[in-house]
């Protein structure tokens, strides 16, 4: 299948200006524009695991390939340039699956600026696997890093958590201009985007940051998604649980020094809410914050690619 | 097991003076030396299909992954420069396999001087799926393409070809100093590495340059596996047509006027030999040359990703 649908991927590929070399050659030549540094993220999705293909169909497979890669180019704020995206296609019906999957692909590098530079498909007796790598570039100020949380700092998120599994988790857009605009406009310290789980990304922020974090609970923005799912559940976690720990919200996570989180606060600058849900403190680990001031241990869960 | 087996990577990772921030954040920070521009490349590697997992164990699968890679970077004349890893690991033994994966990948690039830059790491109930993305970049000579032959051009290529299923496909060292050393050095109109069959990828160069190619089979280094292959080889193809059609020889193909050609073949400045095989010519497709100057159509096949 391989030379007629590269052909007709070639005629759907627009130009892009930073793109000297397309797909069709053994490697793209890409010419960014600005002189910042090359940020790189890579990220694999496979039937089964990270979609069900059977229920969500290619395009929306596809969207959400290119979609959790420039998640990840947002939370450095790094704007997206490129990426090329590897398939492992099922033999039966590739060719059809994979103009699928690559308009869902396109729809979403379109809509973000993102050349599609290359790719690699095959054919397998195994289940669908898109791989895909995206390239941004730094902005003058820099990457926004995990590391750099100091204690005092409040923690802010953009959007509501939970219940992403009805949904969300395939057609969320991913937070770049709001990454970009806050990074440019603010101080932050740190920034993730929370794709494992709210609770276990804030803990890994905090860890490689060197301190620990505590969330107000009750500060916490629900998704409507998680009600629904609580609703729904017998096995009985509540709509703050299901916010905590499911993971794939694909919201900002930053940490901020108090200043800076108050003008945020108060701009509200984003055409999404950003909320504080608590604050980093010196005790490494995650808490949560009583009123008195005193700390519970708090269990960072989500997913964890087991 | 991501988190151990992350703690175990970052371990293994020697820092590299390109990488400003490596794998353990949302993305990887690369700051290329030089200002030429950025060159990206993609290949996945399923077991079953590119190697056989059972026969060549976790680390010549590894090493094959990132030297594939690497071999496209070669064909363009880029400079590697760093690699992100995506991997769908089986459930059972995960860890133990992502480990030997990652010693043949950081030996490979180790040697090529690649930073590992980041990755992805999952597992699922599926056979083992490895994707590399490799970046380099140009030196001022510019990328060395499939379009550009003209005819008249002499076609060389390094090494010998076929029977590489004996082995060389996994056990190959991609010729980076070589493609460096003669794009630096001689005027190349355009190169490819052979992964898919020489007759294949040699009608794909000509195509992308608008004009045909025409070989003289008596003159096709055949390798020493291709001797073997044929010798007990069922299907009755010759040592030639393995040479012509196997494919995975990663050796360079390249297209160079009549002058440079010469001077290449004169010199021999490599450690590896260059061979004169054929001549561009201006009738589309692929031929075979005969003593008169006459032309004999010649298939071209090989591994087309079916």
């Amino acid at each position: 299948m391989e030379i007629e649908f590269i052909r007709w991927l070639r005629g759907q590929l627009p130009p892009h200006p930073e793109l000297v070399v397309g797909a069709g050659d053994d490697a793209a030549v890409l010419r960014p524009a600005a002189g910042g540094d090359i940020v790189l993220t890579t990220d694999l999705l496979a039937d089964g695991v990270h979609f069900q293909l059977g229920q969500c169909g290619p395009e929306r497979a596809g969207r959400k390939a290119m979609a959790v890669n420039i998640s990840d180019l947002a939370a450095m704020a790094a704007r997206p340039v490129a990426a090329v995206v590897s398939l492992a296609l099922p033999r039966e019906g590739a060719d059809c699956l994979a103009r699928g999957l690559c308009r869902g692909l396109l729809e979403m590098a379109t809509r973000y600026d993102v050349a599609i530079a290359g790719g690699d498909t095959n054919t397998w007796p195994g289940a669908l696997v898109v791989s895909v790598t995206a390239l941004g570039q730094l902005t003058a100020r820099g990457p926004l890093r995990r590391a750099g949380a100091k204690p005092g700092d409040q923690i802010l998120v953009t959007g509501s958590f939970g219940g992403s599994i009805l949904g969300r988790h395939l057609d969320f857009l991913p937070r770049v201009t709001e990454a970009l605009w806050l990074h440019e406009h603010y101080e932050l310290h740190a920034g993730i985007d929370v794709s494992d789980g709210l609770s276990l990304d804030l803990s890994r922020l905090a860890a490689e940051s060197g301190c620990g974090a505590a969330l107000n609970l009750d500060q916490i923005p629900i998704d409507p998604a998680a009600f629904a799912l609580a609703a729904a559940d017998l096995a009985g976690a509540s709509p703050l649980e299901h916010a905590l720990h499911d993971g794939e919200d694909f919201e900002l996570l930053l940490a901020a020094p108090p200043d800076a989180a108050r003008a945020i606060l108060a701009d509200q600058p984003l055409n999404v809410r950003v909320t504080r849900i608590g604050e980093m403190v010196p005790q490494p680990g995650l808490w949560q914050a009583h009123r008195a001031g005193e700390l519970k241990p708090l269990a960072a869960r989500g997913y964890e690619h087991r």
